[in-house]
């Protein structure tokens, strides 16, 4: 009996299967003894506890050999989410090594660095998804760094670009938000061992140094105050990926836009076999970017819950730190999903370029008007000449009249002589500004 | 290998068994053949198609007959999330019945009017939770309707209540929103089967009659209009929801205070075996209670996502419509959870009247500052005697006087020779207004 | 100097003036003088009070007659928000009436019933704008209750529809919206005058009664227990609110979507002098459309606060209602707002028929697979009839062939003989299915 | 008349007054007209315009100059929320350096960057805000090292802890966040004139480098690809103003907690004349701890609009730029009164000591059962300590006993002799862990 959208036979595949794994239970469960094995081996270093008993330990921190079943019950009985686990773990290191587990910490330090393993995993499959998305991306650009389309603003044509400066916008902004996630790992994934309180209280003394070599033995950093009640570096990791989500989505509805059946401009990858509809037969949606769009907006959904959960009160706050203990792995997950469905998006898209040109071509050069209105500027300013092709393209659409015939008909009332060459300033292609030189510049931004 | 929170071993106790069980993947697809049957035997009755295979597909409709194995890999196959369940649920029917399957019908409208079927289960479940709750809070009510407790604004001691006041405050709100919750299920509890579109194309000018006569089969409401883009209904229910689970912190976080280790006027329930800390053996928390504000966190963070659904494009939208589909499973196994839980944390409760009168006499009279203002307001008009006790309050505090000999002192100041006897007017017991009967009155407006 | 939204000659004219008066300073001061009086009037009825003090209270209540520079400065001074008020209106009646001022009741009391009699008169601005456009919805969908359009689903044509039923699926909705709203009102357009705590203690015992007194002299409802930390009710009337810019939302973004270049189906007012861009003169916006989706988005982000403000602590929380108490004139300003150019935006529409029906033969055929799915399916049964026309349906996609040729192609291919009139069922305007009838049914609806 | 929060009279003066005049009409129209400016001699230096047009636009640059008047019945006739500033800018200009202005740019492009030379502005003042409370905390965590204070977990009483620790927690988040927002600036403060879609197509080949004069004037980076609908930058810098928002309002929800009639370990500042009540004289309510909250969530709220204006359709979106243009000046005045209020808050403490040590008394040496714990598990092992810790003060709470017989009464029964000094243990100052030396440490490392 499933619940949950991750592991519906509906929705599971929604979801990358490996991030799946990294926080599921069994996941979960072996980041937590990998903490605790990593605790007693660095107490051992440190002559706190033998290092045969650590070694013990160390051995058997292996989730395959823990009774869930009896966890479970356990977790039922005594109303807390770690002690049933100790104590089977106890249970598989033997009595010996067993007094000496979990020396000197608490719950949730247990808690709290193991998330930060699993994060780091998760970071990775990220990361690995947002690099080969770049280089889709990059190459999308440089493809179609030429193809003239219609720029748009607020639902409207507005002047030509083409299709690769706008991709070459998505590239930089993903860049940027890669790096920041990059740099939200420093503070974000490391140690924190300082007990019940923080203060190290049952570490005879050794408390930072413990923390710090576990933090070596983990390769994590070492929290510079592990009070309970911080959890900002987590939130700021979240917030960037709620940029990545953000980001997705912007993606993803723009290509749904171009996609759609009176656009036409570009279709996702379909394969044949693959349904739209149960009842009409012809329908080919964008499933994968709609998708996407819904990834995103429950990543986005989760995050004033990060906000909400930095609020811990005095020493430590169940009420708060439970939040992000369930909800971090459902952020982690979408947000590897998320990247790896951008990724698929990208990487199938199928690009009509012919398309692109008719649909430029509806206004019947209503599109230049700015063209039109910076060669007259040089004669009569541009206010005036923004005046004029306001009135010139007013009785186009009024009389739908061609734009051209208009604009003669505004120069004549007004009796301005100016030297232009109307219909060359009306070919689309050549309007596109340094729309080409954009795309060359970002690419070779990042290339170093 | 469980991946999400309703199903860890870890966090899955949190929630209603019923409630996950209802929203499981075999309770989902049990819910759609139950409206495909109701759609057969309602074309049946009309004439529409034979009576054989409408039964024929009645009988058929157990979930436990499909193969989850193949309609999961189906589901990755053709992309859609519901054509692989209808080609194995025809497997079942057998060819003939099958061909009748499904019979005018969209995607959307089996989803939709089964979730209906799932929430209605589930809102039983809430319902029931919210009696037995609103018992519990009238007979607590009741029983300590005189115990007298310190009234606290912005967190500091404001003026004598009883705590019976409290909880009757806590009655009245709850039985608003547990009406509201009944109120909402009118527009929200309806079979929607429009067809792709919504507009019955394919039932050859019945579908009105048909969508009707589901209605009665499934005792709902039938959609005036069942347009695919309209989910206003469910997001009025999910709101009220969302005020469920703000009460319910509310009451949480006021146990989670008042059980502080500086207040201990009451704690919540408590066994041989529940367990604190990992490391503080001492530790009695209020477990229930936090898990209980973090409940309602998350139900609240999945609120925007309803409003957001509701803006969907043109005749349908995937990428809006996805959202609801797994977010209100979410929100209901969390609701129906948030119900239990506080039935349990307030039935469960432990009451220390004799601490609250302790508590009460912290401040040495000058919580009863406005019973002295009040009498000499008589004498001096109530501005004057505000500033008076003003003094008077400043004094005690700085100097960690008697208030009452701070106020002589002030009388004494301003030469006001004020009939009143201050000893009596600072006794907290006798200045609790009309909270006793204030519970009276509330118990017995929702009595008829 | 100007700061935010509202006072901005920017932004200011987003939004409905009337609104933008009652919630002013001089609004909110007004409303609180309102109840001052209400309650000297109710207590010189009970004989608490002379009436001729409550008299003078009466015919001081006039914010005109205040010194708003001077309650400025003492607000600063003292950090409270009423007592400089208090203070200042104690001047205006003179010292034997100012005596009796506010006898018994506390900030939040005034507070809260001023915020209602505001809530109540925007109410009625919001309410008439609703009334308004329900009617200019119920005249367009009845005119254009058989303008085929095409109807799409997840971005791509669907099946056919007609302009005026996708128009009748906004009236249902509104309708429902509306009468929630009406609803709401009663449980949150209410007295609350239980003093400090909520127990009338300083009432004499006549507490209830007052409170009844002032809410029929208000004709508002009475608190049935006037505790302070209870605002659920006006939480759900802001909730309502919020699917109301939900609503707005979904039709502004229909409507741009509508309007844009590529679709040209209808277009909102325009005059002459209206400029879409200062750089582009031939750019003809949805603005209102697009203003309308910046107004419904602000007005959603307030919610969380709403729900977040219900959480109070204790007797009374300034924390929470502080937020509600600068939130709440936010919500209603931009509430109203909406609702005036909700109705400003449908009464300037301008529909092109015409246009739709040269949109809905784009896919030249292939929106109608439906009609002859079903059509086949007497004989072939559903589901064999879909994958026919699925195979058809791709086949005419990837050679860009006439849609019934590949039918009959894969007819023959499956030797089927079904005797179907292929071009009579690929008629749009004979597939609409019972779109006209529901036009029809849903303004019954709603009209007794 | 006054609506909306910054300007009104009762809760204007929550807001910083710099941060206002920075961001009201007057601060927003001279930084358009700074762009504007800076545009023209920037054209100028590069030969495209003439330098002494480019002159009279920088002499005419200033908002005094224009009519308020007419831009604001100019914006309501165009619809257009710029073209009538520029025009009354045309006319101080004069007709012939008229002609030259906007050369080239987009409206967006003006708003864009002028809203970065606010920003700027403001971020200058949360900085110097941000200084000053972390040169606070500090000397706080110094002069508190040693102050003994009851660490609390769950709202229990876990362990001792020094005040100077809890403050040095506060000290190594602001850091973190100051310096995030630091960081923040680099990809935000940039100028972006790509004209109306990105393309620079108005600047005659030029437009990178015009845009990279500008920056130089403005003193700001060059947006590396100027599209129109990225804003992840602006979202990323408000993101970390989240982050601020939710520390504060931990530390103000900390202090008002600290403060609470029944706590008392500290009060906020107070001057004589502060009023806490309209009706209880006694009242010295945590007012700025509490308004600091609110504050914290109205900031907060409007994050969630950052998200959602990141996805931008096409080239241009005004539906979302919108938002933005409205909500981070909303955002930025939030957040530098935030700091203002934080900075109030901390640098007018009060702290007292002996009710610390008061107040960890309560439990009677409960609070040190992990002192005993640790001493016990070198003899029996943790998990047997843990197990006859947790007898010992199930014990000692259900008959109320003295803590140290109950610990005596299980080491009998289990027959363990462990040498273990329990008076000893059981003194809080004694076991604070590495608190002082994690408060050295703290401070060290930012000292740097």
């Amino acid at each position: 009996m499933n619940t949950g959208m991750f592991e519906s036979c509906i929705t599971g595949h929604w979801f990358n299967a490996e991030a799946k794994a990294l926080w599921s239970d069994v996941g979960t469960i072996q980041a937590w003894l990998d903490v605790e094995s990593a605790l007693a081996q660095a107490q051992a270093r440190l002559g706190m506890i033998p290092q045969t008993d650590a070694d013990k330990i160390t051995n058997s921190a292996k989730a395959e050999l823990l009774d869930i079943e009896a966890i479970k019950k356990g977790i039922r009985e005594t109303c807390h989410p770690f002690v049933p686990v100790l104590k089977d773990f106890e249970r598989v290191c033997g009595k010996e090594a067993a007094g000496y587990l979990h020396w000197g910490a608490t719950t949730q330090n247990i808690f709290d660095t193991a998330a930060v393993l699993q994060l780091r995993a998760s970071h990775k499959l990220i990361l690995d998804f947002l690099h080969r998305t770049l280089d889709t991306i990059a190459a999308l650009a440089e493809k179609s760094k030429s193809y003239t389309q219609a720029g748009r603003t607020h639902g409207q044509h507005a002047l030509p670009i083409t299709f690769g400066f706008k991709v070459a916008g998505w590239y930089a902004e993903l860049q940027r938000i890669k790096m920041r996630l990059d740099d939200a790992t420093a503070d974000a994934f490391i140690v924190s061992m300082g007990g019940a309180v923080g203060t190290f209280s049952a570490m005879e003394g050794k408390g930072r140094e413990i923390q710090e070599t576990i933090a070596e033995i983990l390769d994590l950093g070492s929290n510079i105050i592990p009070v309970r009640t911080s959890c900002d570096s987590q939130t700021h990791y979240v917030n960037v990926l709620g940029q990545l989500a953000s980001f997705a989505e912007k993606v993803a509805q723009e290509l749904i836009f171009l996609q759609r059946t009176e656009l036409a401009e570009l279709e996702e990858s379909f394969h044949h076999g693959k349904v739209g509809s149960s009842t009409m037969a012809q329908k080919r949606n964008p499933q994968n970017a709609q998708n996407l769009v819904g990834l995103a907006q429950l990543m986005r959904s989760r995050i004033p819950l990060s906000y909400m959960s930095m609020i811990r009160m005095n020493e430590g706050d169940a009420a708060e730190s439970n939040i992000m203990d369930v909800t971090l792995p459902e952020i982690a997950v979408i947000s590897v999903s998320i990247s790896e469905n951008l990724y698929n998006l990208l990487s199938g898209l199928q690009v009509y370029p012919e398309k692109m040109l008719e649909n430029i071509k509806i206004t019947k050069g209503l599109i230049l008007s700015e063209s039109i209105m910076m060669a007259l500027a040089k004669s009569i300013g541009r206010s005036d000449a923004h005046h004029l092709l306001y009135e010139a393209a007013m009785e186009s659409v009024l009389n739908n009249a061609p734009f051209s015939d208009c604009i003669r008909n505004q120069l004549n009332k007004g009796d301005i002589k100016a030297e232009i060459n109307i219909e060359e300033l009306l070919d689309e292609s050549s309007y596109i500004g340094e729309a080409e030189s954009c795309v060359d510049f970002v690419l070779q931004q990042y290339k170093s």
